[in-house]
C-alpha cells in the first residue's frame, strides 16, 4: 500500500491524464490532472493476484457461475455497511452510469420528470436527458459551507410529472455523508411525490473519520421504491472494468428491472467478476482502510492550503476524494478564476457549471493521487492566487 | 501455438466446463463439454503481452482515447476481409447479443416482427421476444445436407409487420458462407419488406479453405438500411471481455443507433479494447491462420468419424467451428439420441431446437478444442450409437 508511489499514466489510455489537454488546455507534460473520478493508485493485493491468476490460466472464455461473486457482494455489504442483502437481488450492469441510465430506461416514460439535488454528478443529468426525460434540479442550500437539503423549497417545485428521484449518497461533489435524519426525509419526499428513489451510492467505502454512512436501504418503509446502486469501481479504482450492481429487493421493481436487463442482451464482463469477487474481502478491505487514512491526510493537507487563501473555500469532505472550492469570495467572474486555475496552476478541474444548480461558482478536484502533487496543486493555487493574499 | 494443450477450465468459472452438468447432466469429471461456443485454446500472445503490459502498470481506471483502437478495427477489416471501415462508424456494445438487443431495441418497436433464417443462433430469438417484438421463423432448406435460403417461400410468408432481418454470416449453425449471390438475395429481400439489415459476422474469421467470407457491407445498394455486427471475441476466444462492434455507415441510422447508446450510458470496459487493440494486429492474423488449420483437422477428422455412423451426419463446415449433426437417419425420436449422447457418450452438444424451426433433429458439437478431446468424442459416439453400424 504505497499510495505516495508515483506511477506515470500517461500514454495509457487513461482519460484523466491524456484527455486532459484536449478538455482544458492543461499539457500533461507539467499540469495536474485532477478531474476525471479515478485514483492514481495501484490496484490493491487482492485484486492483482487475482488478475494474474486469469492470466496465467490465460482462457478468457464465457463465464458462467457468479455465486462466490454474489456472496462477496453480500459479505461487503454486511461487514462494511450492515446491509444485509438478498444475492438474488443484484444485477450487473456495466457501470453505474449504465445503471443510471436503465433505472431511467426501466422506470420512467419520456417527457417525464427525474429529479436531482444539485449540485450533482454530471453524468446523471447527462443520461436523463439523453433518454429524452427531464431534469427537474432541485438546488441544495449551502449553508455555510456545507449543503443542507431543501424539503419544503422542493415540494413547492414538483409539478406531478417527476417520477423519479436519483439520489448520491454520499454526495458528489460536496462530499456530505447525510444523517439518519435527511435520509428519512429524502424517503418521506420520495413518498410523498410518488418517485421511485434510485440512491447511487457508489462512493459508500470511502468515508472519512468521524461520519458514518448509512445504505438507504437501512431506511424504514421506502423498499417498495427503492434502488440501491453499489459498485468496487470507485472504492478499489477499477472503473476501466466498467461493472457495478443494482440492487433490488422489491419482487415488483426487480422483475421490471430483470425484464430491461434481458431484453438489451446484459451481461458482464468476467474481469469486472473477478476483480470485484477479488476486491470484496478481508485482504479488499485492509487496503480500503489505508486509502481512507490517506485520502484523509490529503483532504486535510490541501483544504488548509485552499483556506489560506482569501476568497477560496474548500467544503470540508465528510467522503470522497473530490474536493469543492468555491471561488465567490474571489468576486471573479467564472472565466476569470478558472484561467487562472488552468493557464497560471495549471490544473485540470471539473467545471462547477456542469453539476447543475448552484455549481457556478465551484471548481472540483480530484484528490486521489500522491500526496506530493496535492502538495504541489496547492503550492500552484496559492501562487496563481497571491495577489488576494 | 500450442493447440494441443490440455488446460483443465474446471473451477475458473467457464460456463462450458463449471455448468454442464447443471445444465445437461454430463459430469465434468469425464464429460466432453461441446456446447457453449468459446474454445479451450489459451489466448494469443499478443493479447497476453497487451494484458500483462495493463497488469504490471496496476492502474485501471477511465478509458480515453481509442483512436488506436478504432484504428486497428479498420486495419482489420480492410486487411483480413477487404471492407473500409469508417472509424467514426464504429460503435462498441457489451458483446454481439447485446449489440443485436440495442439494433432491435433502436430500430423496432413492441410488436413488430423480426426475422430470423432458422435454425440459427438461439441468443438471437431470445433476446428479440425479451423486448415484446415476434420472432418470424423463415426456415432454411436442408439441401442435402448444406442450407439453402428460400426467398420464394419467405416472400410468401411477410406480413408486412417485420421490420428488421438478423441475418448470420457465416452461418451458426451449419457454417455456411453464404456466397456473393446469395448475399445480393438476402439484400433483396430486405428491401423488397423494407426491413433494416443487421449482419452479424461474429464468425467471419473463422473460414476453412475453399471459402471465401464477403461482408455484407460490399453488397451494392444496401448501406441505407444495413448494420454490420464484427467482433474480436470468436475468434480470439476471448468472449469474457464482452466487447463487440456494431458498424454503420449510414448517417441516419448510425445518429439514431448513437441515441440509444447515450440514453443507455453505455461505454466500453478497457480489458475489452485493450484486448481488440492487441488482437488486431499482424501477431494476431498469424494466430489465427494457425487456428484455422488447427480447426480444419478437427472438423475433418470429426465429420469422418460422425459420417461413418449410419444415420448420422454432420454438415461439411465451410466456417464456424460449431458441427451440426443430423440424426435423422437414425430414425430415433430426440429423448432418445439425445439421451445416447448425453449418458453414454457423456457429451455436452447443443440441443437442436433452441435454434428454432429446422432444429428438430439436431445437435451442435463444439470442436474448438484440442484434438484429442475430439477423437475421444468420436470414439464415444460411435460407441454410444455402435447398434447402428
Ligand atoms: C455518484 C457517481 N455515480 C456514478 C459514477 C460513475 O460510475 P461508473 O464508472 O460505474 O459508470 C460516479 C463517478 O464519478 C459517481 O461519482
Ligand atoms: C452468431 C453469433 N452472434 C453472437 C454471439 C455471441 O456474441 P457475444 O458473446 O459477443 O454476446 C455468438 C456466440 O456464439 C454467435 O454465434
Amino acid at each position: 500500500m504505497d499510495f505516495d508511489r508515483i506511477i506515470d499514466r500517461r500514454g495509457t489510455h487513461s482519460v484523466k491524464w491524456d484527455v486532459m489537454e484536449q478538455a482544458y488546455g492543461v499539457s500533461p507534460e507539467d499540469g495536474l490532472p485532477m478531474w476525471v473520478a479515478d485514483m492514481d493508485f495501484r490496484a490493491a493485493d487482492p485484486i492483482q493476484a487475482a488478475l494474474a491468476a486469469m492470466l496465467d490460466h490465460g482462457i478468457y472464455g464465457y463465464y458462467g457461475d457468479d455465486t462466490g461473486y454474489r456472496a462477496a457482494i453480500c459479505w461487503w455489504m454486511a461487514e462494511r455497511h450492515g446491509w444485509t442483502v438478498d444475492p438474488g437481488a443484484i444485477f450487473t450492469t456495466h457501470g453505474l452510469v449504465n445503471g443510471t441510465a436503465m433505472c431511467v430506461d426501466t422506470f420512467t416514460a419520456p417527457g417525464d420528470g427525474v429529479v436531482l439535488f444539485t449540485p450533482v454528478y454530471h453524468a446523471f443529468a447527462k443520461v436523463i436527458r439523453a433518454a429524452g426525460r427531464e431534469v427537474v434540479e432541485c438546488e441544495m442550500v449551502n449553508d455555510a459551507g456545507r449543503y443542507r437539503l431543501d424539503f419544503d423549497a422542493w415540494d413547492a417545485q414538483m409539478t406531478g410529472r417527476e417520477t423519479m428521484l436519483v439520489f448520491c449518497s454520499p454526495h458528489n461533489p460536496g462530499g456530505r455523508v447525510w444523517s439518519r435524519n435527511e435520509l428519512a426525509g429524502v424517503a418521506a419526499f420520495a413518498k410523498r411525490h410518488d418517485l421511485i428513489l434510485v440512491s447511487d451510492e457508489i462512493h459508500h467505502d470511502l468515508v472519512f473519520p468521524g461520519s458514518t454512512h448509512i445504505p438507504m436501504a437501512l431506511i424504514e418503509g421506502i423498499e417498495d421504491r427503492l434502488v440501491m446502486m453499489t459498485a468496487t469501481t470507485k472504492t478499489f479504482n477499477i472503473a476501466g472494468s466498467h461493472t457495478g450492481n443494482v440492487i433490488i429487493h422489491d419482487a415488483a421493481l426487480r422483475a421490471r428491472f430483470a425484464d430491461r436487463m434481458a431484453a438489451l442482451g446484459m451481461s458482464a464482463n468476467s474481469f469486472g467478476l473477478v476483480m470485484a469477487e477479488a476486491a470484496y474481502s478481508p485482504a479488499g478491505a485492509a487496503w480500503v482502510d489505508g486509502l481512507i487514512d490517506y485520502l484523509d491526510g490529503n483532504r486535510r493537507l490541501f483544504d488548509q492550503g485552499i483556506d489560506a487563501i482569501p476568497g477560496l473555500h474548500s467544503m470540508p469532505l465528510e467522503s470522497t476524494y473530490l474536493a469543492w472550492v468555491d471561488f465567490t469570495g474571489t468576486g471573479m467572474p467564472r472565466e476569470d478564476f478558472t484561467a487562472r486555475v488552468e493557464t497560471q496552476a495549471r490544473i485540470a478541474a471539473n467545471h462547477g457549471p456542469t453539476f447543475g444548480k448552484g455549481g457556478e461558482s465551484f471548481l472540483r478536484f480530484n484528490l486521489a493521487t500522491p500526496r506530493a502533487r496535492v502538495v504541489e496543486a496547492v503550492e500552484r493555487l496559492q501562487a496563481a492566487f497571491s495577489d488576494l493574499q
